[in-house]
């Protein structure tokens, strides 16, 4: 398995969007031999920064986006976005009117731009997107931007994974304070507080920086205290004071070493997923072998129980594991 | 590892209501030696009939599932419930009042009720409800019931595996017929349209009705079709017809070989379910290991990746494999 040697890995290292687009395809589908190419992806190095937006639907997060990318553009950096939305058909609607926005930004060349909704089939979204955002990161993008639609537990651990999280409120979404209690203010390295154009936006900015300051108690662990910025993203006001935060907590980052330590966590815990989704692969392959059946048929008329059953399974699993499906190193 | 001989387990085995308490912590608890004890109460066999409640929050799910277990009383069943509720303490406020009407009810002997909010260590909420369930039918009663607060894809699955599925709507939950379209009418057995009292009721049910007729096409793969009732939970109004679309299903399943089939999916899951948390809990018992930290550095550094470093972790945990924690078989 040297995949390495292969011409779609050939073709992404010369810098080939197709193939970008079909490695993406490749780890999505986890098609085997998915993690051997990521393994020589991730031996090309790593450079971007990473910027994860989430927050609740509606909030304008993929506007921000946009305009974060355009302003990088306008800089001169080429830019790769991950827009992960696993909500079903039913909800979009507003979300169209920004993806199409997105849309006219993806015609520039400098920009790449893949939306993914699907679940993985072992290991979930959560899996799949922070390996995309592996091959973005390889491919070369200086800027790699993650979108989360919505503030469930997959999407915070998907925004949670990049470098800097902005989290994405607006006035009118009621939910947004009790939101922040469920996970956001812990992830939130910067707040935007967007459409400040409608009522209750500035007394919102308020009751965050509140939140912070009750929670905080100064400069204990963490001598970064998260900025509560006003946006108006559809007509770009605000986009930068963002893009000044964004640059300042990246200094933040590098000096505290803070950027380090995020980094080391990250490595960590993709180091358990792997493992872990590799091991669930091979007990599927171990529970489709023969007489699989008739064991369950025994657990249902109570001669085994799903204990003594699973017992045997892992035994068998340790004494003929199934061929590993992640490559060797080296 | 022989719980089977342990006090707990002679206690639970006469049927001491402590006994069962405290078992049920052990297993909410993951307490090292849990699964034994499961597999041991396992071994005591299975005969309640499981029925399950789901549905949006403030449907009244607690007041029907407490009209039932009153129903059942009154005809001298005793009944075990488990309510299952991962949602956070702010969500609350209708349910309060639900729970304590419950509460009365836990004050008959014959009723024995333990709710549930916290996750596992490992393997979730899903997998500690239905090692809680089984430990209900081990004990010994003749009816459990588990009730999920809200539609999540992990409450729809913890009411699925009960051999009959009730989903509980009210006229007035705007997102039913999309939470419908999310999964409920796939498990739905019994559909219930409560708080019937309230203007739309009847429209509900004829568009559930109507749905389901789409859906199913006549006498498919299944010959039930499943009706939908109106009630009033508060009032008892609709609690008799319940009973009898509940023994109408218990009775079909029967017929039908349904029960079975359905037992041996949850048989084959619940296998399935048991090596993953194993295999887990066994690539953590590795990961704890000696020289990880030093291994995790060379990923940052870029010596190593991911994948090739959960190549040598897995190869180490088949190599040498740390204790098992589930019983040997026999």
């Amino acid at each position: 398995m040297t995949p390495v040697g292969t011409r779609l890995f050939q073709e992404f290292r010369r810098g080939d969007r197709r193939a970008l687009a079909r490695a993406i395809s490749l780890v999505e589908n986890q098609v085997p031999g998915f993690q051997a190419f990521l393994h020589g992806a991730l031996g090309l190095g790593s450079r971007a920064r990473r910027v994860g937006f989430t927050g609740p639907p509606g909030a304008g997060k993929s506007t921000l986006v946009s305009a974060v990318a355009s302003a990088a553009r306008a800089a001169g950096e080429e830019v790769g976005i991950l827009a992960v939305d696993p909500t079903s058909p039913f909800s979009g609607g507003a979300l169209l009117g920004d993806r199409i926005r997105m849309q006219e930004l993806a015609l520039d060349p400098g920009v790449f731009i893949r939306s993914m909704a699907t679940r993985g089939s072992l290991g979930g979204l959560a899996d799949s997107s922070m390996e995309i955002l592996d091959l973005l990161d390889a491919f070369g993008f200086p800027l790699v931007l993650v979108e989360t639609v919505g503030v469930g537990q997959t999407e915070l651990e998907i925004a949670g994974t990049a470098d800097t999280t902005v989290v994405v409120l607006v006035p009118e979404s009621g939910d947004s304070i009790q939101a922040m209690k469920a996970g956001l203010m812990e992830i939130a390295d910067i707040f935007v507080v967007n459409k400040a154009d409608r009522p209750g936006a500035r007394r919102l900015a308020r009751d965050v920086q509140m939140s912070l300051h009750l929670r905080g108690g100064g400069a204990s662990a963490s001598s970064w205290s998260p900025p509560v910025l006003l946006a108006e993203g559809q007509r770009g006001e605000g986009v930068a004071e963002l893009m000044e935060a964004l640059e300042a907590h990246r200094e933040h980052l590098v000096v505290s070493g803070e950027l380090q330590r995020r980094r080391r966590a990250r490595a960590e815990d993709r180091v358990r997923r792997v493992v872990e989704r590799e091991l669930v692969r091979m007990a599927r392959e171990v529970m489709k072998g023969s007489g699989i059946r008739e064991r369950v048929d025994l657990v249902v008329e109570g001669g085994e129980t799903p204990y003594s059953l699973a017992h045997r399974m892992i035994e068998d699993l340790l004494e003929s594991p199934p061929p590993r499906g992640i490559p060797e190193p080296g």
